[in-house]
């Protein structure tokens, strides 16, 4: 099967000017298909708070008024999603911006809970792997913001990691799709303070163990779920840090298979 | 040659929520193959007072400035698009947002002017109509952002008219394009607080009376100036609101050749 890179890229990598350039660069030297999705950084955050746009978060996700997803269907599928388009058009990358509603590429449903109203979040319900396998074909390279839409005209705010697993998911049926989490961090840290303490490659029982002692804990939780949902499903997976690979060396915690 | 409808919105349609979902309507009625382009309405200018954000008008053209070229960014290219495409997708149109950025749709350059500085205004140097007609031969329904780029990773901020007048002459090598100009009055009017005194047709000899005794002025001028010379390329303009069309009944001006 033919090869497919899908980088998701993140948190403080989007809110730095030059370390989004430069992880730019380094995903426009990726050979082969590949696919970008994005979050949104803090800047959704900041200008909620300029704005008095109450903006609360559980559990690491953001509850999603109308203002809300207003502002991070601009910030992420308008300024930050057309900025990464044009610096990759300028590295001569046929980069193209899209969201979930685009196409129709990502259908979502109005997240159901019993007790939390988290308002406009999407939880993915289809992932339409022809219209991206028709891209990707065609040589676009996809950048990918987390905004969905429910197909009857409503808008949905997606977390990042999870829009990345599902199309990973659904696209490894016609790739070997290789996923990899770019974040801040070079992988799986087992001291959370101590950047050199990062794993080079974690199976489930590892896993297990540390979320019970609380080593993945807080916004690592939803990451590594993702990563082990993607991994389970037979995706090759690195969480790391994108400025820290080059060529074929992608250095970061690779999910493994028990032993 | 196939037909092509290019419909371009803007201004109070854009504003007003019942309006641009009944235009979204009208234009999902619209058969064959069509593309929309959008204006920004004053959303953007409304969201620059709350932040603070300076944002001067030269002769009905924005002067942008870093701060604005992200908000309009936002505004254009994330939200109102977004939103767009959401709508026409519930009306079972295959509707795809981007703006000139994307796919390297619509190259542009920094406006160049004598005394004037525009900031990050973008006047057009070339459409990829290669990749447009090939979006618009896979049935996709494009919706266009008037943000551009210059190739070289700056995003730019163009007038939405001139986008449909370019995209327009650059598609009418390949296909027979009706572009339709819509806001919220019915036509070029003869006296501009009369809305039953639009012209249902204008040529050149009365546009250059028009101009000159003043009745054609303010934002109507580039408007009726972009769409001559869209006209003057062989594209047929008609210039009114999409809500007083229905099915083949374009009410509106249609431009006209001299006598």
């Amino acid at each position: 099967m033919k090869e497919l890179t899908l980088v998701k890229i993140g948190g403080k990598l989007i809110d730095d000017e030059s370390k989004l350039s430069a992880s730019l660069e380094v995903f426009s030297k990726i050979k082969g298909a590949k696919l970008l999705v994005h979050g949104g950084g803090k800047l959704a955050t900041d200008m909620a708070k300029q704005l008095g746009i109450d903006s609360p978060m559980i559990d690491g996700r953001r509850i999603t008024n109308t203002e809300t997803l207003k502002l991070v269907s601009m910030v992420y599928a308008g300024w930050i999603n057309k900025k990464i388009v044009a610096g990759l058009q300028a590295l001569n990358q046929k980069a193209m911006g899209l969201c979930g509603a685009d196409d129709n590429l990502i259908l979502a449903e109005k997240r159901q809970h019993t007790s939390i109203d988290y308002g406009f979040v999407g939880d993915v319900t289809a992932v339409n792997k022809e219209a991206l396998s028709t891209y990707i074909e065609q040589d676009k390279v996809l950048v990918l913001s987390a905004i969905t839409h429910d197909g009857k005209g409503q808008l949905l705010n997606t977390n990042a990691d999870t829009i990345a697993t599902e199309i990973a998911i659904a696209l490894s049926e016609n790739y070997q799709v290789k996923l990899i989490y770019s974040f801040e961090k070079p992988g799986v840290l087992i001291h959370p303070d101590d950047d050199m303490s990062y794993l080079k490659c974690l199976d489930a029982v590892l896993y297990q163990e540390m979320k019970e002692n609380g080593t993945i804990n807080k916004g690592m939780l939803p990451k590594t779920e993702n990563a082990f949902k993607a991994f389970n499903k037979g995706v090759d997976v690195l969480i790391g840090d994108l400025l820290r690979m080059s060529g074929d060396d992608y250095c970061g915690t690779e999910l493994i298979a028990c032993k």
